[in-house]
């Protein structure tokens, strides 16, 4: 059975992964008959978000043991597994991406990512396998794989910030996806455009079976 | 457009509501067609639990708010939602239907349920209108709904304890659903059988359909 790495940032859009996005990965994922091996990194998040009111809760929480709750348990940290043992890698988005994964939330194309983040994206790719990217995780892959075509959706600041690390940003529909055949990376705009559940999953099951149907 | 009611308990299926199943019934009810009316109780959760290593870890956690993470923030208090506005009410399952809506977990049969839940949940089903059950969800419906016919999947002491409510259980598998048709309720396994997301996502997929259906 193909395993395919699926790399989580906490659990909640606001300071975490998205939850719809890594649930729908989950399950497009079983239901194209691959194994989910799910990781994150074991930080500190950079900040609590109260998911009821948008505003920072005093608190700390970690990106691994969050995480745990969208996998079930089912997850390690992202430094005890072995790129070579993936036959691809998924990323699914919300701010945790572009605040634990990296710091594109505040620092934009300047960002820094998160070294076993970037170590793990930059193996995977460098063998050959293919790469998905949701959302606002397409940010990480623009830094990481420079040339890249790939899509969050139809953000002007967001696109031009993308191309001014040297990736090729193409705007798209939330059903859809965008892939770089010659890179073998495929993202979707998923809940960057939205508006609810069925438009996202349609996305981002495309998105999976784009990358399913990539491996070598 | 038909409004559905969708009850959390929190995030996480150790201490709140399962993820998964709650993520899953917001896809199945979009692509029915129908509103999402996502509550909860605000109320602190029972215990919080680390979903790595299974511990309890020393904090405090609220339901409303961390349910607020799986509904992106589109969720009120259930004490601020008038169930006659609703056409239906689905209660997706985890933990935190055991430990935050009702003491189920603890205290089996003999269970208190929050008294929010124990009004929303009569209120619905003394108008006419169904419900759905998700995993061990249908342990609150078996006190509320005397009488009630409903799965819980094929654990035979929880099927007991149900019994001993007055409740019929009949055994279901994963994909599958039981139907009350004179008591309008509707009832699925989810990961009280697992093993993972797409099975579950069917039994859930056909749990919300029936209870669509049931609208009047």
């Amino acid at each position: 059975m193909k395993r395919i790495g699926v790399l989580l940032a906490g659990c909640g859009y606001l300071d975490g992964a998205e939850v719809h996005e890594a649930v729908l990965t989950l399950l497009a994922l079983d239901e194209a008959g691959v194994e989910a091996v799910c990781m994150a990194p074991d930080i500190p998040q950079r900040k609590v978000v109260n998911h009821l009111t948008g505003g920072e809760m005093d608190e700390s929480r970690n990106v691994l043991i969050e995480s745990a709750r969208i996998a079930r348990g089912q997850i390690q940290a992202i430094s005890d597994v072995d790129p070579d043992t993936l036959d691809a890698l998924i990323l699914p988005g919300g701010f945790g991406a572009a605040l634990n994964l990296s710091d594109f939330a505040l620092s934009g194309a300047n960002q820094q990512i998160d070294a076993t983040v970037a170590h793990m994206v930059t193996t995977v790719h460098e063998a050959g396998k293919p790469i998905g990217a949701i959302c606002i995780a397409p940010a990480i892959i623009a830094k990481l794989i420079p040339g890249v075509k790939l899509t969050i959706g139809n953000d002007s600041g967001t696109a031009n910030a993308l191309e001014s690390m040297g990736a090729t940003h193409q705007d798209c529909v939330v059903t859809e996806i965008i892939v770089d055949e010659e890179k073998r990376v495929v993202s979707s705009p998923a809940y960057m455009l939205g508006p609810w559940v069925k438009d996202v999953a349609a996305g981002i099951r495309s998105c999976v079976k784009a990358v399913v149907a990539q491996i070598g």
